[in-house]
C-alpha cells in the first residue's frame, strides 16, 4: 500500500468539497479542484481508479493488447492474464501516489452516505464511523454490471467484469450474454487467448444500437476471428451436469433454440446499475429515476444545492471520457459559478476491436427529409488498400445544404482517433463547408472524411441554388453519392 | 493495358481544360473539373497515378505494411517486394480504368509541351505529335529525386525512389542518403526485410526540420529497431573495390570521418527537384523560381493567364494531399471565380514510421513570448500504458490567452489521425478553449489533447485577470505546465 493512501481517519474535518468515488469522475473533479486551490476530502469505498482502472477500461484494453501477442495456447494465455493483473495493480498503485498526494486532496478509504447536503458520514474500513463537512458533495459512485439470473448457473461459473479479470486461466469454453462494447471486445481478447467463445445477444446483431452495416462488418470480423455469435437469443438456463447453456429466442416469434454444450463460464455483459444505494441519497431529498439513477441538470447539480453528481451514477451516463468530461462542468461550475457553462457535451463511444467501431451523434434507421447520409466505404481509401484492410466504413449525416456533421459511425484499425475529429468538428460547429478546406494527411485512415467530405460539397457545390430551394421548400436534398478515391 | 487509357490521337482538340500529368494533384484537377461538366484532356508522360501511385506513397507504405510480417530473412523478402510491385500495378491499373475513363476525361499518354497560354502541343508515344487546345491549362507535373553525385558509385548501385521499387531482393547492405521522411520510412521498411541498413544525415539528427524533442525519440526508435544512424555526415565517396561508402563530416568543424564497409546499394533521398524543363514554360512566360519551381498564387495561377500550376511543381509544395488541396483550390477557382478563396491552407505532414511523428503549422526553435509550448509525454495517457507503448509525445504551441493553436508536432503510432484533429482546428480557428468542451474518447492515444488543453486551459483560467494582463502589457505568459493524467 502506498504512503500517500491512508485508512487512518484524518483530523481535518472540513473542507470546501468532498467527492465520493474515486474513479474517473471523482478524480477529475478532485484533482480539478485541487488545483484551483480547494480543499478536497476524497472517499474511496474499494479501489482508487474505480471501474476505469481496476475492472474496465485499463485491463480490458491491456488484455487485447497482450492477447495479440498469444500463440492461442492456455499455457501461453495464463501468464498474460498475471501480466494484465500486474499491469493493473501497478497502475493503480501510481494512481493512489499521484492523485492521493496531490495537492489539496485528503484521500481515504471508506463507505460514504450523505446525513445532509453538507455532511457526509464515512465508515472506515475497520469499522470506525466519523464525518465531515463541506459546501460541495460530489457524487461519482459509478455503477455495477447488471446481474440477469440463468438458473442452474453454479455461482463460480457466473462472471461479470469484476471476477473476469481475476480468472487464473482462459475458461476452455466462455460463453458471453450480450454483444454490446464489453461482450465484443472480451469475445475477441478470449478467442485469441485460445478460448471457445460463443457471443449471445437479444438483438438483431452485435452492438445492436450502431447503424446495421457498421454491425454487420463488425460482425464478420468476430466470426473471421472464431467468435460463435448467437444473435436474437437469450441464455435461458445452465444444465450443471452437461455443462449445457440453454437458449431461447429473445422475441416471440424467434426460433432460435436449443443449447451450447461445454460451456465452462458465462460472463454476463448486459449492461449496468447506478450504485445509488445506501448512499442516503433519497433521505436528503435527491431525485433519482426508476433506475436508480441521480437527475442532474446540464452543470451536473442534483436536485439537492451543494450535491453534484456525475458519470455511470447518473441520468446522464458515464463511461470514463464522458465522466471526466462532466467532472470538468462541475469543476467550472464550483470555480466560475457566473461563467456559462455551453451546451450538453457530445459523446463520443468507441469500441476497441479489431476494427475498432466509434459513433458520435445520432443516426436514427429513418434519415430526417433535410439530411443526407454519406456512405464511404473505406476501399475507396489508399491506406486500406496498402495496409490489407478489409473492414473500413463511414457513415455520416450532414444536414443539407448547411453542411452541419449531427452523426457519425466509424469502422477502422483507427477508428478511435477519426470520432475524436469529428467530435471536435460536431462541439464547435463546424460543418463540411469548412472542413472541405482542411487538409487531412495522406495517406492515413482519416482520409475516410475527406472523401465524404469532397462527394457532399461537389454535388452541393454545383447545384447549391437548388440545394437552397429544395431546403428552403422543405425537399429533401438530392446527393448521388459519388465518391472519389484521394 | 486498360481499354480506357489509350495511345491514340483523339480526334478532339478543343477542351475547356488540359491538365498536364496524373498525379494526385493532375488527377483531383481533372476528375473535380469533369464532374462539373467540363471537357478535360489528361495528358500523362509515363504513369497513371504519377510519383505516389508508383514510386512514393503506395508501394512505400505497402512495403512498410509487409515488412512487418517478413521474418527478416531474404528469403521471406523478395516475395514481400515482388508483393507491393504486384499491388502497386495493380492500383495503377484501377486508376487507369476509374480515372481514365470517367466523365468528361480524355486520357492519353504523352509528353506536353506549351506552345501558347491556350495550346499544348503532345508527343504521343510513337513520336507523333498533335495539339490541343484549351481555356485552361493545369500543370501538375511533380518532381523528381535530386541526384547528388558520390564519386565512385556504380550507376547500379545508386537508387532513388524511382529505382528502390524495382529491386528483386533487399541489399545486403544499404546505405540511405538523407533521413527526411523517405529516408527514415524506408531504413525502417528495408532493415525489417532483412538488410543491413546506415542512415546518413547531413542535419544533426534524423528528420532535422522537426524539434529536437521528436527527432530523439523517432531515432531511438530506429536505433533499436537496427538501423546505423549517422548525423551530421555527408556521403564523400564510394570505393567499389572494397564496397566501402566513405563518409565526411557535413559542417567544416565536424569530425565524422571514415567509411562504411560492404555497402551494396545507396539509396539517395535529398530532397526533390521540380519537373518544368522541356515544358515550354518560360518561352510563353510562366515565372519559376530559382529551382525551377512554378511561381503561383493563393489560387494557383501563375504569371500567364489561364495556366496554372499546383503540387511539386510549384513554389508552394506538394506531397500527395497537399496537391489534391491545391487541386480542389483551382477547381473552385475555374468553376466559381468569384467566390472567395480563402486563406492558403495549412500543411500537415506525416512520416509513418513506427511510431509515426505528424507535423503542421510552425513551431521555432524560439518560442515567441505569447505562445505557450505545451509538450505531453505520451506515457501521461492510459493507453500507451496498456499497449505498452514506449514513445509518445506532443508538443504544441498555443498563443496565451486565446487558445490559438499555431503549431503541433505528435509522435504517437497514430499520429496521422490526431494530426488531421488538429489540421481541422487550426483551419477552422478553433482555440483550446472550445476544445475544453471537447470530448476526446478514452482511452485513445487522442488522449494526448486532453492532456494538453486541460493543463492549458487550467492555468489560464486559474488566472485570466493576469494572463490577460500579462498578455496586454506584452509578457510572456506563465503557464507551468502540469499535467492531469487521465
Amino acid at each position: 500500500m502506498s504512503t500517500v493512501a491512508s485508512h487512518a481517519i484524518p483530523a481535518k474535518r472540513q473542507y470546501d468539497a468532498i467527492v465520493v468515488g474515486a474513479g474517473s469522475g471523482g478524480l477529475t473533479v478532485a484533482v480539478g479542484l485541487g488545483r484551483f486551490d480547494r480543499q478536497v476530502l476524497l472517499v474511496e469505498r474499494k479501489h482508487m481508479g474505480g471501474d476505469c482502472t481496476n475492472t474496465g477500461c485499463v485491463p480490458s484494453k491491456s488484455l487485447l493488447h497482450v492477447s495479440r501477442q498469444v500463440g492461442g495456447t492456455i499455457d501461453e494465455a495464463a501468464p498474460a492474464l498475471r501480466w494484465v493483473r500486474k499491469r493493473r495493480d501497478q497502475l493503480r498503485d501510481r494512481e493512489v501516489e499521484e492523485f492521493g498526494g496531490a495537492e489539496g486532496i485528503t484521500f481515504v478509504y471508506g463507505t460514504a452516505r450523505l446525513s445532509s447536503s453538507r455532511t457526509v458520514a464515512v465508515t472506515a474500513p475497520d469499522g470506525t464511523t466519523w464525518s465531515a463537512e463541506a459546501d460541495n458533495i460530489i457524487l461519482a459512485t459509478g455503477s455495477s454490471a447488471r446481474r440477469v439470473p440463468i438458473p442452474g448457473l453454479p455461482d463460480e461459473c457466473y462472471l461479470t467484469n469484476d471476477e473476469l479479470f481475476e480468472l487464473d486461466e482462459p475458461p476452455g469454453h466462455l460463453a458471453i450474454v450480450g454483444a454490446g462494447a464489453v461482450g465484443t471486445e472480451m469475445a475477441l481478447a478470449f478467442r485469441r487467448l485460445g478460448s471457445e467463445v460463443t457471443l449471445i445477444e437479444a438483438g438483431e446483431s452485435v452492438l445492436p444500437a450502431v447503424l446495421p452495416e457498421a454491425s454487420r462488418l463488425l460482425a464478420e470480423a468476430l466470426v473471421e476471428q472464431g467468435v460463435d455469435i448467437r444473435a436474437g437469443t437469450l441464455a435461458t438456463g445452465y444444465d450443471p451436469d452437461s455443462a449445457a447453456l440453454e437458449l431461447g429466442p429473445s422475441s416471440g416469434s424467434g426460433s432460435v433454440t436449443g443449447q451450447v454444450s461445454g460451456v465452462d463460464k458465462v460472463l454476463v455483459a448486459v449492461g449496468r446499475t447506478p450504485n445509488t444505494a445506501g448512499l442516503g441519497l433519497t433521505e436528503i431529498g435527491v431525485d433519482l429515476d426508476h433506475s436508480g439513477a441521480v437527475e442532474i441538470d446540464a452543470r451536473g447539480r442534483t436536485s439537492v444545492n451543494g450535491v453534484w453528481a456525475l458519470g455511470d451514477a447518473t441520468t446522464r451516463g458515464g463511461a470514463t471520457h464522458f465522466a471526466s468530461t462532466w467532472g470538468r462542468r462541475i469543476i467550472q461550475s464550483i470555480v466560475h459559478p457566473l461563467l456559462p457553462i455551453g451546451a450538453e457535451p457530445l459523446r463520443p463511444a468507441v469500441v476497441f476491436t479489431e476494427p475498432e467501431l466509434a459513433t458520435i451523434g445520432r443516426q436514427p434507421a429513418e434519415v430526417p427529409s433535410d439530411v443526407v447520409r454519406l456512405t464511404v466505404d473505406g476501399s475507396q481509401i489508399d491506406r486500406t488498400y496498402t495496409d490489407e484492410i478489409e473492414r473500413s466504413l463511414l457513415v455520416v449525416d450532414v444536414r443539407s445544404p448547411t453542411g452541419e456533421v449531427l452523426g457519425a459511425t466509424v469502422v477502422s484499425p483507427r477508428a478511435g482517433e477519426i470520432i475524436a475529429t469529428f467530435s471536435l468538428a460536431m462541439k464547435t460547429g463546424v460543418g463540411f463547408h469548412r472542413w472541405y478546406r482542411t487538409v487531412i494527411p495522406y495517406p492515413t485512415h482519416a482520409e475516410l472524411i475527406t472523401v465524404a467530405v469532397e462527394s457532399y460539397l461537389t454535388e452541393v457545390a454545383d447545384d447549391f441554388p437548388g440545394h437552397l430551394a429544395r431546403w428552403v421548400g422543405g425537399l429533401p436534398p438530392r446527393v448521388k453519392g459519388r465518391f472519389l478515391r484521394r
